[in-house]
């Protein structure tokens, strides 16, 4: 097997030029950069990970921490940290752990506990804060995507405003019967970013004089969960709000998929708002607060990478962009026909 | 830090049982492992694994190969891959390679080339007979959850009888107008699994005789396209099947949403069968064939790990089961009502 040396002078560089190039530590021009790796890949070059690690201390690994695959938020995040983690030239390896479960407990004991990793992203991690002291004392560049922690980097969009916005945007239609549906239910664990969309929600009502009738539904954030608690809030005639405030867009389709069956028309007799950008969103209408969860997973592996490279590593809060995409979920409010 | 000779001291064992009840190489009984672990937690222990990589060649680190995370059937693998392969002390190195991108190259050149695994495992990979090759002599156990492969261990369902049940279903019920909805478009890479459900569906309407009516009408897996799909094909009132085999539950689900806004009653007016076990399936009522993608994860972990331990290595089918689950999308067809 050809070694560094024959690389090195196949592409008529150094050696120390040669495993700069290849192992991305220390500056080489992108051209030399790619001259170094057509003559590896030429003559079949592969760096022993294992044992340049042991040299370096560098593994060109980094762990990605999410609490569930099969959701599109945490999918699309998973997505876009893989893709530039690879094109990097870094492994992901992928730990689930749920809040409040036994892998939890397991994620520090084994999994970060033998320092495989050059670095560490978690995404909505919830930690308690015993989890933060950990964390920061883990030793190694982290990065969380969600909400803000105190004495951690993160990156993420501000829930709190947006959960304003969805509901002001309901409020300027002229609503002012308005649903949160989508609070976290009593016997799951607590969820930060959903707390602070329903905190939007409630400032946006005060603010209207509408603090009165606000009102927080529960419901798990996923569409069957959504459609149960739409179809069973709905019902009632008589206390069926003319706007809901989605906490997710799996609830905000799921209540307009239990609008339908019931023949509530929207958004003629109920407006729905919403917050992600799913991929369902277009084909059902859906007024949504857009985020772009594979974009905030690329730009998560850039800032990690940043800080593994040797930046600044003191703890920032990166906002990750949001913004309203109007379609045909919501309306103003049919006052004359409620009002019969 | 703690040594591998105070856990064994503290275990009461001897420094090799220690090493064999922590690596899981080699047998310890379950009571003994148990003592091991908790003396190892209560010291701090961690295995350096770099060190130990080199010295054993084992890594416990097995790659996954996945075309895509965020859709329900690869995010189901994935998550019962990643809980067995956890509670088995392996991490999970994550890649995502869709058919015919570039990412395919990378995948061989760079990704697998370093051996950082002790076993590979690949989900749905449509490998063309180049690919067969560099698998079959890669030198390390691997197996393909997905379609039966000339020379490679595989594990997962037998397409052609899915859609040959999903056809007989409905041949059952009474229909002769019945069409495959999601063919692979020409513009996508093709997929062997629709490809032998729509070859079972061809087969079960030509025994039945009716070859000469059968059709395959393409949609990519992805429930908007299977609405779309759905929407201009049901839009046609003289050319409208009395029933459909959806090539996925996305499909199936996308049609019911369809029919329903066109104002078909389904299933009075339309019958639709589909294939997966979908997380919606309930809440749209759909006639299924499931499957249990996570199931299917732990299962191939299970057999891998097997291979790693050094069992019969000689290529074999497994085969996972499925089963049809009758819900309220399928019924008789309406043929006096289709004869006025």
């Amino acid at each position: 097997m050809s070694g560094i040396a024959d690389v090195a002078r196949a592409a008529g560089v150094s050696k120390s030029t040669a495993s700069r190039a290849l192992t991305g530590r220390g500056y080489v021009s992108e051209h030399t950069r790619s001259r170094v790796r057509d003559a590896a890949e030429r003559l079949g070059y592969v760096a022993s990970t294992n044992a340049a690690s042991l040299v370096t201390g560098r593994t060109h690994n980094i762990a990605l921490i999410v609490p569930r695959v099969n959701r599109w938020y945490f999918g699309s995040v998973i997505e876009g940290v893989e893709r530039s983690l690879i094109s990097a030239g870094f492994d992901l390896t992928l730990f689930v752990a749920e809040p409040d479960s036994r892998d939890r407990e397991s994620l520090y004991a084994h999994f970060l506990a033998r320092k495989r990793f050059d670095g560490v992203l978690a995404v909505a991690l919830e930690p308690d804060d015993d989890d933060i002291e950990r964390l920061r004392d883990y030793g190694k560049p982290f990065l969380h995507i969600g909400n803000e922690l105190p004495g951690i980097t993160t990156l993420g969009v501000d829930n709190f405003v947006i959960g304003r916005m969805m509901t002001e945007h309901l409020l300027t239609l002229g609503h002012t019967d308005i649903a949160f549906l989508g609070r976290t239910p009593p016997s799951e664990p607590s969820a930060r970013d959903v707390d602070d969309r329903s905190a939007g929600y409630l400032a946006a009502m005060t603010e209207a004089g509408l603090a009165g009738s606000a009102r927080l539904e529960p419901a798990t954030l996923t569409l069957p969960d959504g459609y149960a608690a739409a179809a069973s809030l709905l019902a009632d005639r008589t206390s069926r709000p003319s706007g809901i405030v989605a906490a997710c867009d799996e609830i905000g389709i799921g209540t307009i998929i239990a609008a339908r069956r019931l023949g509530i028309a929207v958004p003629a007799q109920l407006s729905v708002v919403a917050v992600d950008g799913h991929d369902y969103a277009d084909m059902f209408t859906l007024t949504t607060i857009e985020q772009d969860p594979a974009a905030q997973g690329e730009e998560a592996v850039r800032l990690l990478l940043e800080q593994i490279a040797g930046a600044d590593a003191r703890p920032v809060r990166h906002s990750a962009p949001a913004r309203l995409v109007v379609r045909a979920s919501t309306a103003p409010p049919a006052h004359t026909l409620a009002a019969v």
